[in-house]
Order: structure tokens, then C-alpha cells, then sequence
């Protein structure tokens, strides 16, 4: 038994006492917590009581954005030995399956995923994890910054999709936590400079403050004015459309070149209205994105090697006895928070 | 002067003496037309007037699928010589342009197209062209075949952006002229079998015809389930989109398989729903298409090896002064006329 | 116990019982052999007793081409069900490696390969295999075609490393079973011709019967001439190194176009001198293979659908009671002999 | 008339008047020089009077790393206007050529580049150029960086022929002027960290003073243990091979991860063995690299945008009038020196 973090329903969160298997598959590892972030998904569910599908029906535990240590290895496991500072991928396939097989594992329609109903996320003291989804922190990256691996990855996976050229100009549409995360993973990816629209101001000033990126304020400015003007007219390489926004959406098309590259991040809530014809006009590329796959690593490296620095995404800390509070937080959607991380305790020695 | 097709404006056609100039440009060749296919678009031109911004309003010489014979080079050309038979692309971007030094000139903003009002087409007995545009037909090559490179080019195009890997399985939605075309160019490009979708059964039969083509009559069966059946669950590699209709389009992630390919060929008449979420979940690539580039020289040689034959799809076959008539044919869309070609008369000797 | 074709040591082959292990794994699938092909690695086994680092200091079962009859099905398994008629990939990857990940699982280290010493291979009544490395074949599809699969799967490597675009030329240097297999697999796989070259006209009339092939006596012929004569001075998109002759590859960018691919497939038994200045000169780009990933089910669906028609490279078959016989036949290295297969006993009921 | 500095032939450079054509085509436009770098195949022909084929046996101009301002535009260029600070391509190749409508203009057979005999280069007080080959800087980028741009796009090409991943480890063995630019754009590019391998150690302080690059110093260190070490034993992702070194060569297989890819840069002055079963067994791609095409904006970009940095990289800056000594100082090969430039006269008002 260990105390966890459960949505027990709808608008209902406790921490209390949940029973823990200790059995070790082979393959696997065990962990001890130490940070979690808060995502939108996780909150959704609070808030929501389902994604789509995926409907919260029993109490579950939340959490699927972590970092720990290693506390024991299963008997197959040579990549990872007791004690190593780790971060998790949370989704795990069949490995044996046909998307696995051709290294798109995050397609797999048999992904098991933390935290996505009826499956146990990890904001908890340990857990088991398969050690092939289990990535070793160097010592530059801390727990927070590992922690953050998992929407990074996000970014990360955008980047990969876009293919970006040495030197490219991209925009990202939408300044919410994953928009970030993409420009960062963009411009850290090979692009020359990324533009970053929203028509909230405190969160264009956060993301504003790193070199090579240049916010719009779409309340104030053309975006496709913008662009056309830093192009000479040619439009962007790449635009990130991370908003989810049917305006947003609609506007992709006046902002990237000729054969350019449009990556769908953003989710909208419905189907949108597309002009086809307009996309076909330009012959661009539409790529789409669905988690991640094989990004851990690469992300890990480009924090560890300082090319990316992550810290200034972490808003907010709270301990693990505070945890009901650090949702009710996030659920206030602050523009001034982009990350909120939960510290799990120190084990008693 | 000499005798061309003109639209003279919507819904009047005459044949009559046109004004052409006999300069000749270093890098140009004067060619005498052979055969000219009858497209859409023209077609549309001749009953609407228009094709959205593209609006007729001084009298076009209509045509743009043609092949023929130098009869006169200009002063650089080398790669072309007086009496070699070549078919020519309809459309010639500025060289300098920032899109042709890339390699895509067919989104050269700049582009110059026989037959977009105010450009001339080349249902006409000769026309100057740039050498760099013009491609010699080998002697297993007919006129007629020569006259269908330009619709080929499409299905090329489409075939070369899915990025077929050999041996992948495809659906073409719609049998239109353009989705014979594509089908035939995936199948050449590379798929082990190509499913073609469609409600009209005469059009099915057509394509049906074709080895490793299998049909699949959407007003007496569900083409997700057959997809699904021929797949194993898995889905089809690509979905080539070559109808325009909604509703089509609204089935394309149902029938691609996770990390597979959709090819936007088909332009719907106006801006449709997407569920953007559908493809995501998918994490499907979406590759769109507008004309083509660099694809005439390898249309040929499919035609030319034998691997592709076009030829059962010339379905009539006029002469210059019945074109009238070819033209009011096309306007009746018979399901069994896939192209209709116009044949120019002999130079008298 | 079971009758298997064991390699006792350099030169000697007997028909003996061998042990069976009879438990069967979760993920694993039975397999009652019918046919297995006779490789050149099989062969070089028996006559050098090594190949490389991989040496034959233990009897060893020979035979890694197969087909056969599911008989018996792990508790996992839902992919396959007895009396499935299949074949199989030779090697199997540690599915949990960062190689098996990214989807090139042909490149794991830790790959276990059948008749690779101490790896017994397949020539022997019954095999078990993972599920996920066994697959299906149509009815279409015949056991000696099934059996083909793995040498077709290199041919379908090379062909998928090369991204051929649709109508590429190509040259493949050596007419070998592998050459041949590049050359249908480069066909099918979108090229619009292919070329071969060969010293043996015995083997360039094997292959020459094929549509679309084009043969190139190098004894009597320049093929660097041919090709340019061929492609207007332009060279081969496409040339694939089957051969492993040093001649050959010196000839290659001679052979390529500018901006061209070579693949290099054939292995020469050491190294060789390469005039690098002269690939730069063409900026062309070099790909290799190594076995193949994720390539049996479209080998498959190509032959399924008669686009591949491998019976013309079956030149002769054995009963396993004589399969001595059709190693020594194999050593013989007949110029008429593409492929010598084995069929095994059926089962006594 | 206008002074420049002549070749007159192998080992005697003067500083004299050449005629000038005044004509303007119209899709050319003047440019008033600034700046012009030394680059080692200026060094070359007044060292050795040749490069492979290209024999100096006449006088000709050296010079081809170069920035200017716009003085004069022929009557169709529409993208440059007069006072426009530029830089220019040095190899301007046939835009009707099959490789240029491809987009690979580099491998145009016709390129004429500046400073390869017959043609003179640009160590003069004016030259005309296609419009299409010269770009503008911004305000950020100086002269002086503007005439590094020529060699920076090399490395440029190398990374973009790499087709980095974001987060990618490269190593680059050899740490001339070549090498470094090819680390400092595989960093833009998306690698995470990039190791640069030589035996001068003051050559890897110079590159090793960059954030995230490592240096190897080859003679102290073994570059395969030390890059196993930093990648859990799995390898480099690219291997940029810029020194044309033998045995460089020969450690890029041991250095490349599983399916990773070597990128050959370096030019060996004659062929070396290649281990060909080495990269095989990797199932590595090989990239090759000549010059570059469609890399300048994108190199201005990452410059403007302060992602790269290159001025630490202009070693020394001489006067016109002091050229000679520039040249003699470049033929001593300073480690010190990376990047050493000429300054054209203010013109006379």
C-alpha cells in the first residue's frame, strides 16, 4: 500500500492509500517518483471526467509526466542499474506489434498509457516501468528537467515530422505549454528563427525571452503581414499550428511558402472547416502528430547539452501533500503558468 | 495567321485564323502540333467562363495536352533537333524564380499555363515553346500517347509524393480521368495493388481492367470494410483522395493505416469538415498536389518500357475541324469516355 | 528427436536426429516445414566452415529460406492460427533494443539468425518461431514462392533503400540470385527500366526474359556507354552493386547520374580502393544493405498480386533425402542455377 | 579598366589593371566588392597552378568568397534594388540544364564557377552577377560575414545532406576551416552536441570554444572510445568526415551508430580502401557532398538570427593593396589561422 494521487470521479480528487503489485517482470524496472507535472490531460479528466473515448469510470490515479530513481531491476535489464536518475516514457506498446515493428510504437493501437482510463498514471511513491521506456538523466539534467521530457517530447516529435532544413523559418500558431515546447524543439531542431503567434501577451513575454524567438500578438498584428514581411513574401518554411484554433487553422495556408510544411499539433474539439484547395494551391506537406516515438533520448541530450533549457517553463512547485491544491491551480489556467510540477516526498530512510 | 480552337467567350467556341509570332527565342523550339487531349478545364472554361480567379474574359485559344514535331529550334538549344516527335508541358515558370531554383517550379507564383485565360493554349497547328519544356518521344511512344504526359504527369506527381515504398498497398477514391491516372502511376511507382473506389460502375470497369487494379463499388460496399478485409485491420498504406467529394474525404483516415499516407489530388469545390483529430490519431502524412514537376522525362519512360499503357483509356478521337463536337461530347461526361483527344491536321506539303 | 541436414563440420554434411526442444513460447508459433531454399551462406559454410567472425565449431543445422504449416500456437499469439500456411524471417531481433525501437531491427547486435553458427537454421521437420517474424501467405502465394521470400527480401531492401521515384532508371552490376532479386524488386518497386550487367550470359538470359529488363554483356559491351546512350548522356538514377567485384564498383559513378543513388548490395571479401572525389563530383548517395526490416509482407503482397513472378528463379527442386545432393549441385555453382530448394517429407499421418 | 589581383600563372600573383565588360544583362546586376575571403583552392591554384582537371594557363582573377553592395540592376531584376549590401554564389550554372530544374543546380555539368580557370573570380573593385545568385544581407550581418557565407554553405550542405534529427550526436573527424564551419552547422542543424576530431590542438581550442561542441585531440585520444563512451555504446549518429584523411576514412564505421549516416566532405587526393562490408553491416547511408545549392539564405538566416556565430572565425583582415602578403600568409597554413580576408578599397567619391 502507498499513498497516491486518485480521481476518484469527476471533480473529485484524494490522496489516500492505493495497493501496489511487487511482483518484477524480467524487462522491468522499479522507481521511486521524485517530481510529476501537472498536463492539461490530467486536469481534463478532473475537470471533465473523460477525453473522447476514454471515460473515468473507476478511481484512477493521475500523473503521467515524472522522473525518479531506479530502485530495483528485473533480471533481463542491462541498460540500467539500481540507483540511476531516470525519466519515463508513459505510454508502452506491444512490441510485437506491426507499428512497434516499423518503429512507430506511439501508433501501436495497443499503446498502454499512464493516467489514460483504466490505467494508472504515476503520481505516486513507485512504480514498475519497462526498462526499454526508461531513460537514464545525465548529471546536467535535473528531476525537474526530466520530468519535462514528456511534453518536450511532444515538441520534439514536431520538429522530427517537420523535417526541418538547416536555417528554416517557422511560425508556431498557439502559446499554450505544447506551442512552447515546439518552438523550442524547433528552433533547438535547426530552425533559423521561430515565430510564435497568440493574442495573450504574458505568455508571448515568456516565450519571447528566448534568443531567435519573435512573438505576434494576432489581437495587434497580421500574422501573414508579419511573416510575409520577414520573408520577403515567400512565407514561412514550416508553421507549427498548435492552437487547435479553427482560425488558426484557416490561416496556415497565408503563412507557408510554396512546398512548404504544415505540422498538426493542436487538437481541435470538432472537425474544421479546411480549404483543400488552398493547401494544394501551395503543394504543401501536412504532417501530423500523435505523442512520440524514439524521442526521449534526443530530447535529453539537447537539455543536457544546454542547447535547450527547459527551467523557465516550470512555473510552479508544489509538494505531493499539496497536490490537490497544484490541480485546483491548474484548473485556474493561469496565463503565467506554463508547468506546474508536484515534488514527490523523500522516502523514509 | 493560322486556324486555331477559340473560345471566344462562355459557351462559344469557333474555329477561325488566329495571329501568331514567328520570333523565335534562343532557347525556344517551334513545334507542329499532332494530337491535343480535351481536359476538364478546358471544358469548364468553355461552360463557365471561369475557374475560380482564372476568368475569360478576351477570346483563348484553348488546349494544353499536345504533342508534336520540331519544326524549327532556337539558337542555344541542344537537347532537341529539327523533326524529333516530344509532347510538351503546359506550363513554364521563370527560371530565376526562388521556387524553380528549388526544384519546384511548378509553385513558381509566376508560372505561365496554356489555356489560363489570358495565355493561348495550343489547340493551334504550331506553337513556340522552351526547349527546357519540351521532351522527345521514343519511337515506342505514339503522338496520341505523347498528347496524355500532361493528365500522366498528375498520376506521377501523386505517385512520387506519396514516396511509395515497394510493395504498398493503396486506395484511389474517385475514377475520374485523374484517378486512372493515379492509379496506374502507383501501381507502376511501386504498389502491389491499387483498390479504386467509385459509384459508377462503367468507370470501374475501365480501370478494373488493369492488372493488380482491384474496384470496389462504393453503392454496394463499404470500402473501409474491404480495406479492412485485404489488410488484416491494418489498412492501406496510401489514400490517394482523387474525388473532391466530401464524403470521401471524410473516409480517408478510416482507410489509411497508422503512419500511412493521404495524397489530396481531388479539389473540392469549396472548403470542407475535416476532423483533424482522426488523422492525428493516425499520425498520418498528408501530401498535396498542384500539376507537377519534373515528371514528364520518367512518365515517358513507364510508357515507353511498356510498363504502362495509357492507350485503353483514349476512349474518341476527333478531327481539328469536328472539335466543336469533341468539345460538346466532353460537356456530356459519358462514364465511358475517360479521354477524348482532337487531332490536327496534316501541313500541307 | 528429428531428421535434420546437419553440417557435422567444414565439408560434411549428414541426414541425422537431432534434439527438439518441444516447449513453445507465449509469443511463439510451431511450424511445420515444407520448403527451404538453398543460400549461398549455407553453402559457404559447408565448403570454407566459416564466414567471417561466424565460425563452425559445433554440428550445425543448415537452411534459413522456409515456408511452411503453422501447427501449433503460443497463448499469446492472435495473428496466425493452425493449419496457416506461412514463411518466415531468419533472424530475430531483441525487441526491446534501441535498433528494434526505431524499426531497423535488422541492424540489432544482438540479432539471433538461423543456420548462423551456434544457431541452428530450419532444415529439419519442424521449427519454432516468434509470431511476429512469421507470416501469412495468400493463396496465391505458392510454398516454393514462400520460400523465395528471403532472398526477395533483400532485393526489396535495396529497392526500398534506394527511395526509387517512380520511373527511375536503374542499373544493377551482377546477375547473382541477389542481383536478380534487386532487379525485380527495383522493378516493381516503381523503376521504369533496369539494366544488368553481367560477364554470364547463362544468367543475363534468365533474367532478360523479364519485361522491362535490359541485359549488358560487360565482355562485349561498355555498360557506361550503354547507360549514357540510354539516358541522353544523363546517366542511371539508380545503380545497385550486386556483384561485390572491384571493377564494378569502380564503375558505378560512372554509371550514376548526377545527384544518382547507389546502393550498394554485393559484399566484396575485402576492402577496396574507392575514388570518393569522384562520388562527390556527382554528390550521389550511397546506401547499404544489411539483411532487411519490415520487408516480408509487402515481398509477399507483390507476388500476391502478380506483379513479382519468382517461379522463373526456382531452377531446381530436392526431396530432403537428397538434400546432400542439392548442396553438392549447389557447389557446383551451374550458371543455369538461379535457386536450388528442398522440400521436406510430409508428415506421416 | 580596374585593378585586380591576377593568378598570372603557378606561383606569381600581381596586382594589376584588367579590362572590364561594362554590359549589364538584364537578369544581372552589379555589385561594388567589399570583402573577399582566401580560400584553399585560391591557395591551391597559385601553389600548384592546378586543381585535378582545372589547369591555370592563362592569367586568371582568384577570389570567390565574396560580399559587395549592389551598384547597378539589370532592367528585369525585381528582388535587389541599388544599395543593397549582398553576397553572392560563386558557381552560377544553366537554369534550362536538367539538374537545375531538379534543384540540384550544384551538379549541373555547366556550372561556371568563379576563380576555376578560364573564369576569373572577384578580387576586383566590381563584378556582374545573376540576380538569382546574389543575396541580400540583413542589417544584423556584416560584410565581413557575408563573404564567409560561401564557405559556411558548404557546411550548410553537409548538414543538410545529413538530414539531422533534432537532438542528434555527429562527430566531424578534421578541424580546418571546412570542418569547423560543418560542426557550426550541424549545431544550428538540430544536433545536440557535436565532436570535433584532429591532432592540432590549437585548431580544436579554436572550434572547442563554441557551446556543445567537444573536442578530440586524436593523438592523445582514441575518438571510438571516447564517442562509445558518450553514447552508451551505440554510436554517432552522422559522422561528418572533413579532413579527406586515410585513416579517418577508415574509423567513420566505427565511430556510426547502427543505420546512421556518414557524410563524406573531405576530398582524399586519391582513392583509399573502403571497408565496404564495414558500412554494410552498420546499414549506414553515405552522403556526399559538392558545394551546395539553395543553402545561402537559409546560412543568412542562422547567422542573422544569432544561431551562428562566425566572426571568431575570420583569423585575420588584410588591405587590397596588401592581397599578395594575404596569399603568402595563407600558404604558410597557421593553425591559428582559420579564415583570412581581403578588404576592397573604398571607391573614390
Amino acid at each position: 500500500m502507498m499513498k497516491a494521487l486518485v480521481l476518484e470521479k469527476k471533480g473529485e480528487l484524494s490522496i489516500r492509500d492505493v495497493e501496489v503489485d511487487r511482483t518484477l517482470a524480467a524487462d522491468d524496472v522499479r522507481i521511486r517518483i521524485h517530481t510529476v507535472g501537472v498536463c492539461g490531460s490530467d486536469v481534463h479528466y478532473f475537470t471533465h471526467g473523460r477525453i473522447g473515448p476514454f471515460v473515468v469510470d473507476a478511481p484512477m490515479v493521475l500523473g503521467h509526466e515524472a522522473s525518479g530513481t531506479i530502485v530495483e531491476c528485473g533480471s533481463n535489464v542491462r541498460t540500467l542499474k539500481i540507483g540511476d536518475r531516470v525519466c519515463m516514457e508513459p505510454g508502452v506498446p506491444n512490441l510485437n506489434s506491426r507499428a512497434s515493428k516499423l518503429g512507430v510504437y506511439n501508433v501501436d493501437p495497443d499503446v498502454v498509457f499512464w493516467a489514460t482510463p483504466p490505467v494508472d498514471g504515476c503520481l505516486m511513491p513507485e512504480v514498475t516501468h519497462p526498462a526499454a521506456f526508461t531513460y537514464r538523466l545525465p548529471e546536467t539534467v535535473s528531476f525537474e528537467e526530466g520530468a519535462l521530457m514528456e511534453p518536450f517530447a511532444i515538441g520534439m516529435q514536431s520538429a522530427a515530422k517537420a523535417k526541418i532544413a538547416p536555417g528554416d523559418t517557422a511560425v508556431v500558431t498557439g502559446a499554450g505549454p505544447i506551442g512552447m515546447m515546439v518552438a523550442l524543439a524547433a528552433l533547438a531542431g535547426g530552425c533559423a528563427r521561430v515565430f510564435v503567434t497568440d493574442m495573450k501577451q504574458e505568455k508571448l513575454d515568456i516565450i519571447g525571452q528566448y534568443p531567435a524567438v519573435e512573438t505576434i500578438n494576432i489581437a495587434k498584428q497580421d500574422p501573414v503581414q508579419v511573416i510575409a514581411d520577414a520573408t520577403d513574401g515567400w512565407g514561412a518554411d514550416i508553421v507549427f499550428e498548435a492552437s487547435g484554433a479553427e482560425k488558426a487553422i484557416a490561416s496556415m495556408t497565408d503563412l507557408v511558402r510554396p512546398a512548404g510544411c504544415i505540422v498538426l499539433v493542436g487538437m481541435p474539439v470538432e472537425p474544421v472547416k479546411v480549404d483543400i484547395v488552398a493547401i494544394q494551391a501551395k503543394e504543401a506537406r501536412v504532417e501530423t502528430v500523435f505523442r512520440y516515438a524514439n524521442m526521449y533520448d534526443r530530447a535529453i541530450n539537447l537539455v543536457a547539452s544546454g542547447k535547450v533549457d527547459l527551467k523557465p517553463l516550470i512555473s510552479r512547485t508544489y509538494e505531493f501533500s499539496q497536490s490537490i491544491d497544484a490541480f485546483n491551480r491548474a484548473v485556474e489556467a493561469h496565463d503565467s503558468d506554463v508547468k506546474i510540477q508536484i515534488r514527490m516526498p523523500e522516502p523514509a530512510v
